[in-house]
């Protein structure tokens, strides 16, 4: 109840801090018999790892993942994975300068408030680093959806102004740029305002787009666990997420229902397919077959060098200017957990699934 | 885990279809000594009711609930308060031209894949009438959050390309078209586009935004449970909702963290305040005591007397327009809609939150 | 989380108090295509009716249940199944002897101290007329078991110190006698002590046995949510209910590990069998092969006619005697609420089982 | 949904096996600004080391716990606390003779089954060593109940037929002996008792009694999360118990209600009291403010040197003697388990009952 839980067939709990010993996650309730490795969720960890560009953080984050259970003879057993990241980079350091003060668009003010004190390093449980955990799960996650056919591929769709050019759009441009943007020339473009809003010690904002191949039709429980009712809460999850889309998204509201109906038809095979996805892959809350798509809107890191107003615990109004290592931009590092959030909530739905027929 | 559950402290499960006997819904978690009638919920349920202009269906719905428990000498008990409403309208209809037939833009094709057959009259489980149940659960969760000094109002944001202007926003003016838009303007330029939308047998979209005042700050657990995220999912969980954004939304992709981050304040009582409001009240997951602003968009009815192409259920292509009684928008019925799933949800966080300290 | 809500896969909320507008259950997760009737239910809730022997109450209670959602063309949907009973019998009485004092042995001192008042008609939630809802999801689950070739059997095992003896028992003899006893010869004792605690205006406990047949090994997910734990928990749910065991149950105490532990061996089809059952069907928490075999001990019915010392709600110390209908022995009408309890449990285990695997 | 997790407030989930890398178990939704140090984890483990007598075995376990999140100078934070034991004692055995048999008493049977095979080493996930996780987070709860001013304590009953006697109980002699045993002369008893028992290369089983003081009136959630439902499943869930009660047990169904209602009176300072305690500090499934007493029957180890006769994996009957190290009684180790299972109930539902009243 206290909020560390997603998932019901296949659960997970977290657990850590920015600055305690390190970030774990226990997978609950993963089927038995699945092939799965270390390698296999150090893969999806090591893509959100700082230092690989001039535009994240040089924090050095070995972030080795360790499984600590679940797993016997290289398959799962059926019992919980338990899998941790230990913390490395905890020089002690001088935190008085956050320690009194509300960091605007931080979680500090809502931690004092919700429970009378906090843990005022590095934003404590509301790091990004939480998100470590997500990957480490999402990982299993995706390797349990190989199983069945499904593949979850996320991007960055824009940073600022730049965006992805549909017409550009090369998947494989994704992993060969350092904004994981699959359009060489939005990248380029994305890069230039990038160092730009650095040298102004500002922070940007962007959308990472994600699109889940494969999904049968019918995943999704009706009324309130809708498949896209339930990558929502996924998605907005993630600290950072101002909005979420699910096909066209707030686009809808100027559509026609003529418009944004998507057509069935039947393929070569004698399979029913549809003919456009402006639902982006889901219908009345359940996999329609086609593509799920979804978009999410994280905000400029708040985290910014330039003198901000605030005011201390004790309520005295100050200005507050954050030094330190901090991306200019979430999106890069966010696109490995927005697959992996959204990886999660499918398998999620499609265990809880089984049940639905005799 | 079937999806019929919200909540974890205010929990409420739902059922009924469109054409049984009726809906209903169970309230289990409601604290004990909150005075409670049934012209509490009446007055929320009669706001969802059609009929009441010539943009919304003909149908004649009663839509009387009876409070069936949990309520002794006119206040709640703290046992589960049930709640149902008949359905009236129930005449023996032709349903030959849907029976065998993927309606375009519904949830038909997936309950089929999903459990094998389903009830074909009129959307069963996926018709908008799921709403009434909804709706009185949230004007229970409305009446609950009363108690604290919260209140919640949505209204429609925009109807096709008409939206309300900032300038001539008036919340009473709400109450005063059938559209429920706080700006008169904006809502005789909606009521003409639907006028022509109708006239091609065609339908619209919109956006419905909702404002939460009085919420104190830290209501929300952080990491997945977080107020936002929750949030998300009981929007997205309404049918016909699209997209999801809390304060500014996608537009924060093209902001900075300069203009993004809301300043500290401290007023003249001693209170912190944030001096503007991009967040959306809330940081970190959890509500930051400014107001809470949320938007859903939803697609055009689905439903529309166009011919449409699709295909049967025994897998053969063919065309559709379906005749009947239908809205031409969604949105102005969805406000309360709207209104209720927030209320529950910060009711659920609020109760939640209560276990939060010694 | 306010406890109205039993099971995870095959879920049921339950509402409703003795002298409201009725009782009611919703069960969601019940799986499509299972053909089931009202008189499917109907059957169960007629072996919870009193008024049939001179050891139950004189209450008249119509007890028809109402199907109101859910099934379609005689099958479950996969949607939640909505049921209904209303209270026939809620004549205007005189509450006052009870309203301001505190009943021996009933809830009521825990529901004023909880939630600051109570329903003091009749004991509101805490009354015996409680278990309809359960008897009524209970009936859902026996069906469903069917279809996997499970039943679920209850009956008598002992009322005071009458036992049935393993030597005559007899299932048809169960539905022969008033109190659900599958040996006429204990049958016939029992009912002379009953007469004997009746004329003493006092009232007896007693043993209620089930048995389930037909499960397949496997069910039950290890550590928390065991088999037993799970079943434990059930049969306490159950007003009056102090004890609970599996296979020997306290026995095993006295036993020795050579006794205790069941030899495996193979029949002549091949399948694994158990030579005894002393674990009662359940090992590590997972179900064996073998018939499951429960047992929960009774209270005597709290209510009785005999003067009793207690205070008043006041604080002031008072005599009571409680007039009215009481059962004096709550074992014959709890069987049917112990087989729906136990079939409940089992079939929530079963569908959540259908994801262990791949 | 895979049963790994307990609880709902105070909310645990476990992981790990016996001859993995260790077992953990995260706390989430522990109340924020708790003291809580690895020393209040710790001594509890030492209370459940093997090792400590003859009758215990001789594997040599550390059990040092690690605290990796959740506290920050020194007290709670209100996120989860994640807590670890490594696994020493992982030298390389020949698992020859229990790897392709199913031994009898044990889990092996059912974990085929339900997944389709199983970690054979040592019993994997039901092992007695899962426990671990279970003690860690009880000392955590049993700290966080110290702040309510309530204590769990829990003793040795019975071994075999040697138990304790009423008038000889002395807690503090509890401690004095190794088998946990308020009654020196039943521990003595039954310590010969066990000695031959173990020269017969057989096991014995025994009664634990679970005593919380100071419960407030009120805890537990009618229905179906009752207090004593939640603790029996709380203990049945504990591996080798078969049999729970609460109060008088089964002894109520020999009783009268006369005999089994306790009487309410005031005391001097106006408080409302029982006279007795046959109910065991449980009406209606709420605390009435008495002691809450329970009692767990667990039988004999099921793991003996004596032949047995058994199957293989493959269907063809066998025998089986178990070496190795176990103890010939698994009361005593288990004593701190009930204690720690009693008090993560009470605590979950002591935080649940925040939400009961505005």
């Amino acid at each position: 109840m206290a909020g560390s839980v997603f998932g019901t067939a296949f659960q997970v709990m977290t657990w850590g801090e920015s600055h305690g010993s390190g970030l774990g996650v226990t997978v609950d309730g993963c089927p038995a018999g699945l092939p799965l490795s270390q390698e296999d969720v150090q893969r999806y960890l090591d893509r959100r790892k700082p230092g690989q560009s001039s535009f994240t953080t040089a924090r050095r984050e070995g972030d080795e993942v360790e499984i600590l259970s679940g797993i016997f003879e290289g398959k799962t057993t059926g019992t919980p994975i338990a899998m941790m990241v230990r913390n490395q980079d905890q020089r002690s350091r001088d935190y008085s300068a956050i320690r009194d003060v509300y960091r605007p668009g931080h979680a500090d003010f809502g931690f004092d408030r919700k429970y009378g004190f906090r843990d005022y390093r590095g934003g404590g449980r509301s790091s990004g680093r939480e998100t470590i955990a997500r990957v480490a799960a999402g990982a299993v996650a995706c390797r349990l959806l190989e199983e069945y056919g499904i593949t979850v591929t996320a991007y960055t769709k824009s940073i600022g102004g730049f965006e992805v050019a549909p017409e550009r759009f090369d998947l494989a441009e994704r992993d060969r740029n350092s904004l994981y943007m699959p359009d060489a020339v939005a990248a380029a473009g994305a890069q230039e305002y990038l160092r730009e809003v650095m040298a102004e010690q500002d922070s940007a904002g962007g959308v990472v787009e994600c699109v889940a191949k494969g999904v049968p039709a019918g995943i999704g429980e009706p009324v309130f666990d809708k498949l896209d009712a339930c990558l929502a809460k996924a998605i907005l999850s993630i600290g950072a997420v101002k909005g979420f889309e699910i096909g066209d998204g707030f686009a809808v509201a100027r559509s026609r229902g003529s418009q944004n109906n998507d057509p069935f038809r039947v393929d070569a095979s004698g399979h029913v397919l549809k003919e456009t996805n402006h639902a982006g892959g889901i219908l009345g809350g359940m996999s329609d077959g086609s593509d799920i798509i979804l978009r999410a809107a994280f905000k400029p890191t708040p985290s910014i060098a330039q003198k901000q107003r605030t005011v201390t615990t004790s309520g005295e109004e100050t200005e507050i200017a954050i030094a330190g290592r901090h991306d200019p931009v979430i999106v890069p590092r966010a696109v490995v957990v927005v697959e992996c959030m959204t990886a999660i909530t499918i398998a999620d739905l499609l265990l809880r699934g089984k049940a639905a027929r005799l």
